[in-house]
């Protein structure tokens, strides 16, 4: 057992003051180039958590991926750019050897007892114990921190260019090892779902994010209740044209809450 | 007939090189308090469309309201942050009277073709002609800068807290009078849908949007194919908690093709 959990190790951040946070790339969460897109949300969302002026909880999270990251050091610069009554507003800068590799944009909030409701229902699907764990080497470091439970659509067998008439996927999820769920852990997990268009099409074209979105519905509350159970992921595109293609995805605990709603627009090349 | 469109009007904007552009509010478009949040929304997108270094179209637009815009003269700064070969990053900042109103992001592209379909389809719906006009006084002005024809989920003509165990509605919307689409036009049309909570509690909660995420799917060529056509908008939350609820939306043209994806989250009172 290593002392802290490696997704604790990868969002660490020390705060310089003006210069910001420092933080480093994680090899455990290595992509193909540069690091897992999730944990570069995780990091960012980080610094705003951990920034001495944060007040309440994450609503939204827009993370731009304006260039490869490269492995080393980077800083990360939140700013609260309105900070009203109950709600503050946050731009975020992620710099690199002088330049910016990530623009991003996350609201907090207080968040008070209202009228709730849900209306997108978790889907019927077998248990997580019903369901086999991901077999097969992954390609790329990161997705070894994951369990992943494919209960449809998991990552294409054969690359024969075969795919799939619709990119819908469901898994169910978790840390490995297991993590108490948290907001970071929870942006990670939005960014899990391998790219819609392989599904698709059943070949490996390049692929890079270019906008995440994460809405977080759940307060810290039911994010310990949640705690070390599975989280059930669903994603699906909407549509691929012109080198760009969207993703909708919606993250419910073992219970049927919906924890977080997600979107994305992905660049790809053919 | 005004010698411009009333649209073009609201998002016209005055470069003032250090002071990004100039615009101002319009009484045309004036929502319950300060301007309908689809306006601002043009506005941000338009102030980089306009900005001397922009390149390409854009793909992705995130829009943060930050506090409410008042009547009045505003200043957008729009900093392009990261400019790759065929690809720019944009940070955003409305300022009024000295404080950040609001706080964007935008990614701009030069589309190549490339492999292409769709996934979500457009709905069976009856055509335009078919369905009649937006009935009743609008409570808002903006409101009479559109044609609606609600399909489905039109805004409650009672508040009589019966709601729907659903917060889907379908419309056939375009610009009154008729405007050839461009971007700016199909960033407001993302946010036309009346708050989802309206719809599930026939109640006038008070709400106001946080942050809108729009997905440009259309090139300009699709754009110019649509023209004045009518576009078919709809919108429908996922979960409503705890002060907060989101809204997924698509906008789609007669010809079935998806112009937009657009995601929000909306801050309620109860």
């Amino acid at each position: 057992m290593p002392e802290t959990h490696p997704f604790d190790d990868a969002i660490a951040l020390q705060w310089q003051f003006e210069s910001g946070h420092r933080g480093e790339t994680s090899p455990a969460y290595a992509n193909m180039v540069g690091p897992f897109g999730g944990i570069t949300a995780a990091q960012t969302l980080n610094a705003v958590l951990q920034h001495p002026q944060c007040q309440g909880e994450p609503v939204a999270l827009t993370v731009n991926f304006c260039a490869a990251v490269a492995d080393g050091a980077f800083h990360i610069i939140a700013r609260p750019v309105r900070t009203n009554r109950s709600t503050q507003h946050w731009i975020v800068e992620t710099i690199q050897n002088g330049e910016c590799v990530i623009a991003a944009t996350v609201f907090t909030a207080l968040r008070r007892d209202t009228w709730h409701a849900p209306e997108h229902a978790k889907p019927e699907v077998p248990s997580p114990a019903d369901v086999p764990l991901r077999g097969g080497r992954p390609r790329v470091e990161w997705i070894n921190r994951y369990e992943m439970r494919f209960i449809e659509g998991a990552i294409p067998a054969h690359w024969d260019g075969s795919g799939a008439t619709a990119s819908l996927s469901r898994l169910w999820m978790r840390d490995q090892p297991a993590r108490g769920l948290d907001y970071p852990a929870l942006a990670a997990m939005a960014d899990v779902f391998f790219p819609r268009i392989w599904r698709r099409r059943a070949t490996l074209v390049p692929v890079g994010t270019v906008s995440l979105t994460v809405y977080f519905h759940a307060d810290r509350d039911l994010l310990v209740t949640t705690g070390t159970g599975y989280v059930l992921g669903q994603a699906q595109a909407q549509a691929f044209r012109k080198g760009y293609f969207d993703q909708t995805a919606q993250l419910w605990n073992e219970a049927g809450d919906l924890l977080a709603t997600s979107h994305q627009v992905v660049y790809f090349r053919e």
